[in-house]
């Protein structure tokens, strides 16, 4: 099957997943980001790079914190940022996902930027754009349901790469709730595409999808030997709002035998550097102490994650 | 009594209903939107006509679709737009409409597009505007209960004249749910105004207005009768939502009398448009092989209607 | 303890509150909107002192009426504005406040506007930003709790030296629910500082804090002794919502004893102002007859109000 988020040049036509995106393009993305960051730090944080183009954010669940900085991403490229919380909106009125957006393509919309509960929502919306010849529209994946969160992945190989300078000698732990998490999965296909010889999950079996040791992955689930030696922790947000309460004993059970304590983070390499998603609860998957600590590379990730947006973006809108 | 919407040298002030509209403004509006239909297919799709004016989206009703069209209208006008949802604000402190509008006046607004679930309140935020020495701000009704929905009257009438060229000959049907219906309203007005010789409305005779015959327009309750031989057919949406249950049978009974299937369409000329004010209900007002076939020119009317907004707005401003 | 809204140079860092708020910074503010008060009537009503600049309205707090007053502010001056309803976002995640600003820190903001129901809030948010190494990000408070609002004293001082030319022979009554109004808190410090001789408070007994006659201020609770002779008059919101019913008897009770009435207004000087924060409550702190009188300043007070957040938010914004 083609994969859909290439056009025939093999250039990114749509980010739907890290899952299957060539080296070359993940690269790409990463050294355009570099571009972007000093951005940031300018008087006039603007380029017009998408000057005059309309960029639509679909969220059909709510997530203020990624609408965010993706509006953020999209004013300092010079875009035109219309947002749009589908839950309250057509849908209600019974009219298809297709049709809502076949209308705001008739808008002459330039891209979407799509959060979806369901997992494949953005796929099924770039399918359709590709098909019904209105491929000059790109769809960006925000989040869909359990399966990725493509631009959270970028920014955590940016962040990885920014500290680490290369992915060829280090070793990965990515710790907590695998299970429900679409970081981890666009993390270890990003991890694995970029090279990263050894990637670590630890958490309870219980939180441990299926299939991860076919995906090159090491299944821990003592917190303390899959720390041991690693250059990189990437901690996950316990999602208490998605869990049924059968897979989990209590949040603080979980920080007794899967939190990140100052002690645990000893057994990484002294130089380890620990990341998160956010948003982070303290006291249940991160002690305070680390979060603020040294090592800690948490708001960092979110600057570089506006520059992995506006690259994502722009590399897109000049497809 | 003095037309409210037009300035004392026959301009365009506000715009808040199509009834009694000279044919020279709407001939006007339509051809200013010509001039902006191609600019959504530019690299840079914004003109500076509106540079530096406030626009304040003043929604006493919720509706996402029309904001939406009105906001990407504003910016690509490069106007400043505020959303106002109203309903969640200051007239849940008490306070009343007019004094809402004289604050927002205050703070240099230009240009308030209203909508509202009861008939009538654009004109009074007009006339007060008008009254209270504030005639420079302008009102655009973007739908006020069964009212008017002068707009979507609008972009109805530049499909129509682009792809039947001119209005002197024409047979246009309106089928489905007219008792409810500000757009069928509209519809009739412009077409009165501009000229076509023969309007015709289908529906159950529950759902069809008083008063029909002495606007001029032709009434059937058969489909079959009313389609044959139309050059354009106007379906309207079944506003599920806006009907008590008494008036209607069921979806199923409905699409079976009036739904508009391949067989229906085959009465009207071989070139006849089927058009829609969206958003569809297929397999109830309209059968998706109509919905989706050659004939149905329902998403260029979305991409007009952007143009037709510009072309309000831009006029309005520049009186 | 230092004030933690001004800088080491005596510059203003952080708009919190005009409580300490030295004579000269208050009446930089106040030229600097008188230069921008002429900028609403311009055709292109923007200057680009912030562009690029990224704003966050922060309001924890609903308030359509507030925000759209800084949302205005921001865009006149050019700035990207991005409204974050914190409410319904990562605090229902579970996320800390300070976290919460951490992150949006992280993304380059360069200014929060922080409304709150919370007392304080706005002052925890700039002493956390001062104490992190952020201190280039400024806080502007929108108004917090029952404690402050600082830019609605402001516009206010800027309303009376606007209509009275200077403070030094004034005599000021402010008049109603003292007890819960932020706004009474805001004025009160601003005239003590800027020398207004005389403030009179004037409202029931159990809508009047204690410790007012430390304050400077003369206290009545008759309001025809209260209002004799006095220049300016500055209503009270009565604030229905805010208030348990033990302290009022009524509505139609409150306007008996304290609602400005035409006789009462007529014991003030003939040429008296009267201001209103807004949204007014007519019939119950305030007779309509007065409110449309020619001696209300009421909408000025809201044109003036943009200029004076246009003049905050660009002296923060070149510290």
């Amino acid at each position: 099957m083609h994969n859909p988020q290439l056009n025939k040049n093999g250039e990114l036509q749509h980010l739907l997943t890290i899952e299957g995106l060539p080296k070359a393009v993940i690269t790409r993305i990463l050294d355009t980001a570099s571009s972007f960051v000093s951005i940031g730090d300018r008087e006039v944080k603007k380029v017009p790079l998408m000057r005059g183009k309309s960029v639509f954010n679909l969220f059909f669940e709510n997530s203020t914190r990624t609408r965010t900085t993706f509006e953020i991403a999209s004013k300092r490229l010079s875009a035109d940022v219309i947002n749009l919380n589908i839950a309250a909106s057509s849908t209600t009125k019974g009219e298809s996902l297709l049709d809502t957006i076949d209308n705001l393509s008739a808008m002459h919309a330039d891209m979407f930027v799509v959060r979806h509960a369901e997992s494949g929502a953005p796929y099924l919306i770039a399918k359709h754009l590709n098909e019904s010849g209105q491929s000059h529209v790109h769809v960006v994946n925000a989040g869909d349901g359990r399966h990725a969160h493509p631009t959270q992945g970028l920014l955590d190989m940016y962040t990885i790469r920014h500290y680490k300078g290369d992915f060829s000698n280090l070793t990965v732990a990515i710790v907590g709730d695998v299970l429900h998490s679409r970081v981890a999965r666009s993390d270890i296909h990003a991890m694995t595409t970029l090279g990263v010889p050894e990637v670590r999950v630890i958490g309870p079996r219980t939180l441990l999808p299926g299939g991860l040791e076919q995906m090159g992955v090491r299944v821990f689930t003592d917190i303390n030997e899959g720390l041991t030696g690693v250059d990189v922790i990437i901690m996950l947000r316990l999602q208490n709002e998605r869990m049924s309460g059968a897979l989990l004993p209590s949040a603080q059970e979980f920080f007794k035998s899967y939190g990140l304590t100052p002690e645990r983070l000893a057994l990484a390499k002294p130089d380890a550097i620990v990341m998160h998603p956010g948003p982070m609860n303290r006291g249940v998957e991160i002690d305070s102490a680390v979060a603020d600590g040294p090592q800690a590379v948490i708001l960092p990730q979110v600057t570089f994650g506006i520059a992995v947006r506006m690259a994502v973006m722009s590399i897109l809108a000049g497809t």
